[in-house]
């Protein structure tokens, strides 16, 4: 089944990364482009289609307000695709055996926003994560609104779902890396203090009720991120990216 | 012009914080406080509504649903408030002044979405800034739904309109800030290898646009997260806390 992806910067990224088949590529008629918008994205987007060899159409806006959801913005493009395809646990074990000791992997217990996830998978893509593992059940998955807010990160990364978070984990750990949870408790490890160098696992938790108790046992340790303030937790998107960009500068500071 | 707050954590702060006049809390009958919640988070709240002389109504779900908008949780409960009260630039300056060396001041330049500006003030609670300073205009405003974002957190933050930000800027100099831009550039310097101690403040620009031109000038100077795959900047409330955070960990690490 075909599915319409919408926003510049995914439709972009999925053509760029070339992974989908892209059939058609639906741009706004000249004049309604969205106000937001910059005139020399469509174009650049217009030639990438092209290439892709995707069918090109200029549409009413309304046509694409159609496609799209209630508060979603289409910035005046949308592209029919094939579904996202997710890498097994099996390539992705292979993909961090391959990266060695750079083996960086997200981890996702059951994240529930799709907002967050994208903001996560897009902090993903630029701090140079292997790949990404998620459950797949009770968990969103890539979908449009997903690679919409990945700024279309998604479709330049191995995501994985799996069906035993725990058991993955497990097999990650048998490929060398060590996994973290990040989760305030007792014994948890500041983020700043914990050796992030060498093959890494990262488990994020949900937005409300944090890391299941079966994968945290699962894990080697747990990270905490100091909370000055009166306030108990960080965005569950944001405290993912602080601690990826925390290991990547452990990893490329020279002075350590 | 009193507002409604809405969702269980910005409703407990501003009862915890004790800065807004609370008129009325309304919660959910009990069997309607929303399945994702949890029961004694209402209770509490109940109990620091009483506490704060708080008129307190049990209502139907159905009343809550139209006191807040379509999309907008309210996780059974609301509180009618005094409007949130900013701080003048003359008292931020001096918040800076008493501070020291720990002065940490975020500065945002025309960020438009209230779900990232929420989440910045929630990173920013957490990293100890000593104050927020945003443009009056052509910028969001602490609404309801930036409280909610913020997970309650803009209750304990002192937020300045500046209607001029070059010159709220040089003000924050001369009480001894240093103040850099987020913002890639061929000058910027990776922000990992600024020295981010000493009282600092740290500009973040729109989503799309950036810091603007003028605002830009006035800064000593700017700092680029590193960006390792193809996607071209991060989420602006995750890029904006990943460098809070790099300040803070500068800032009690005792090995520099």
């Amino acid at each position: 089944m075909p599915e319409w992806l919408y926003g510049r910067h995914a439709v972009e990224e999925v053509l760029r990364a070339g992974r989908r088949k892209v059939f058609r590529v639906l741009l706004a008629e000249a004049g309604q482009e969205s106000k937001s918008g910059r005139g020399e994205r469509l174009v650049e987007i217009e030639e990438l289609a092209k290439r892709a060899g995707a069918q090109i159409e200029r549409v009413p806006a309304a046509r694409l307000d159609a496609l799209t959801r209630v508060g979603h913005h289409h910035q005046g493009v949308a592209a029919e695709v094939t579904p996202f395809k997710y890498a097994t646990l099996a390539e992705t074990v292979q993909l961090c055996r391959e990266a060695g000791s750079h083996a960086l992997v997200l981890i996702l217990d059951s994240l529930q926003d799709p907002q967050n996830f994208g903001t996560l998978l897009r902090s993903s893509e630029a701090a140079g994560v292997t790949a990404i593992v998620m459950l797949d059940r009770r968990q969103v998955e890539v979908t449009p609104a997903v690679a919409n807010a990945s700024a279309g990160a998604v479709e330049h990364l191995q995501i994985c779902l799996a069906n035993n978070l725990p058991r993955a984990i497990q097999e990650l750990q048998e490929a060398s890396l060590w996994v973290y949870a990040l989760q305030a408790e007792p014994d948890a490890v500041l983020y700043t203090q914990a050796d992030l160098r060498g093959p890494l696992g990262l488990v994020v938790g949900s937005e409300g009720k944090g890391v299941g108790r079966l994968v945290r046992e699962r894990c080697d340790g747990a990270l905490q991120i100091p909370m000055l303030g009166k306030i108990e937790s960080l965005n569950a998107a944001v405290a993912g990216s602080i601690v990826l960009y925390e290991a990547l500068r452990q990893r490329t500071d020279d002075s350590r």
